[in-house]
């Protein structure tokens, strides 16, 4: 199910960092960022996608290459269609502020974390970046969608996923946020997404984000040989 | 309930021309198309969206204006972000085949039924074209979504009514098929829209048009104060 695929929900539990006296550092630091993905993040993205398909049991529905999501994903200005956020992890330095061409679009979210254990990622070589060595850890995939009904536009959530390694630290809920945070600055009206009805701990999670789970609509989905039967001049023969 | 309001199900009976003998005409000819909205168009499109919110039962989530439609719905070329089918009749004169603007970016459907009665149509002065003197009978209103496993574009479908008087003739099937043919001839991987899980007609319709109704998705919405609250510096206090 590619479709509104939600990531194991990142647990409401409490953040690390919250659970100590203010003032006092940890040994251990962990430095977050979340800013516009671009195509050079098409191969990090990819393998996410991939990571998510395995985690669902989805691999047979799984058919997009780096060069489909090249070609699809950035045809038009960020938020106006397709949009990803980018979560990008520093274990030793905090980012610092250069320049970058998205960051007029969006300026990016910085977080910094304190943990008492530091994270082990066995993927970090994957998943490094060129720019500043900092290390993609998950991201969220949405695009414009539209209310008739309050004549506004809002925000429909694709995909949210975080590696495993860094999950339970709140950063599911930070690149919810960064969503919903845009949504509003731009005036729109809603962000919606999709949850599997057996996720317990995800629908749990949803709504202490806020969100209401409207149980009585279902999607409907025209694909495969289905949807390319309308290719063969369906309209003439209706 | 804005989201993915199906209409009334226009019913999978024989559409009244393909009953008869053909090549013989009969006295009520109506000749359709299928056209791509403008902002012309927007008092046609305000007054149906409030139609289908009665129809619904739920006006009092209705709040869109002829301004909010008109500065929001055409802030990007069709196909890439929002866009709306026209459905408009014409009892006396086929469509001539004029020229517009809008007719590179799609060219329109023509159809003609031949019906054993005339519609009555008591709200054709409302809905009447100022261009040729067509009636709008309906329309679609869809945007470009994505698919991350299948690395494609698809359409999701936010609305598609048909005014009462013009129901049961096949033209919910016929604006149906125009985002699906659309959806091919652009390459794109399904169409999805929602269905209320109580209308079963709608879903029987729903499936002879060839599509799958996903029983374990449900859709989330954060909206209104909950929404609201992400607007003020959230992310620094998550």
């Amino acid at each position: 199910m590619a479709a509104a695929a939600p990531p194991p929900p990142p647990a409401p539990a409490p953040e690390p960092n919250t659970d100590l006296p203010e003032g006092q550092p940890l040994g251990h630091p962990l430095f977050a960022r979340i800013r516009l993905g671009t195509k050079s993040d098409v191969p990090h993205i990819h393998k996410l996608i991939h990571q998510m398909a395995v985690y669902e049991r989805l691999t047979h529905l799984f058919s997009a290459t780096e060069q489909s999501l090249s070609s699809t994903l950035f045809d038009s200005p960020p938020f106006q269609s397709f949009t990803i956020f980018i979560l990008e992890i520093s274990p030793t330095t905090p980012f610092s502020p250069f320049h970058n061409p998205t960051f007029s679009l969006f300026r990016p979210l910085l977080k910094t974390l304190n943990l008492s254990q530091p994270v082990i990622d066995p993927d970090d070589a994957a998943f490094t970046t060129a720019e500043d060595g900092s290390v993609v850890a998950g991201y969220v995939l949405f695009f414009r969608n539209y209310s008739s009904f309050m004549g506004k536009p809002g925000f429909y959530i694709e995909d949210l996923f975080v590696r495993e390694c860094y999950r339970r630290r709140g950063f599911g809920k930070m690149l919810l946020a960064a969503v919903a945070e845009q949504a509003v600055r731009l005036g729109y009206g809603r962000v919606e997404w999709c949850v599997l009805d057996w996720n317990v701990n995800a629908i749990k999670f949803y709504e202490i984000m806020g969100a209401e789970v409207l149980q009585e609509w279902r999607l409907c989905r025209l694909t495969g040989d289905a949807l390319q039967a309308y290719g063969s001049n369906t309209f003439n023969n209706l």
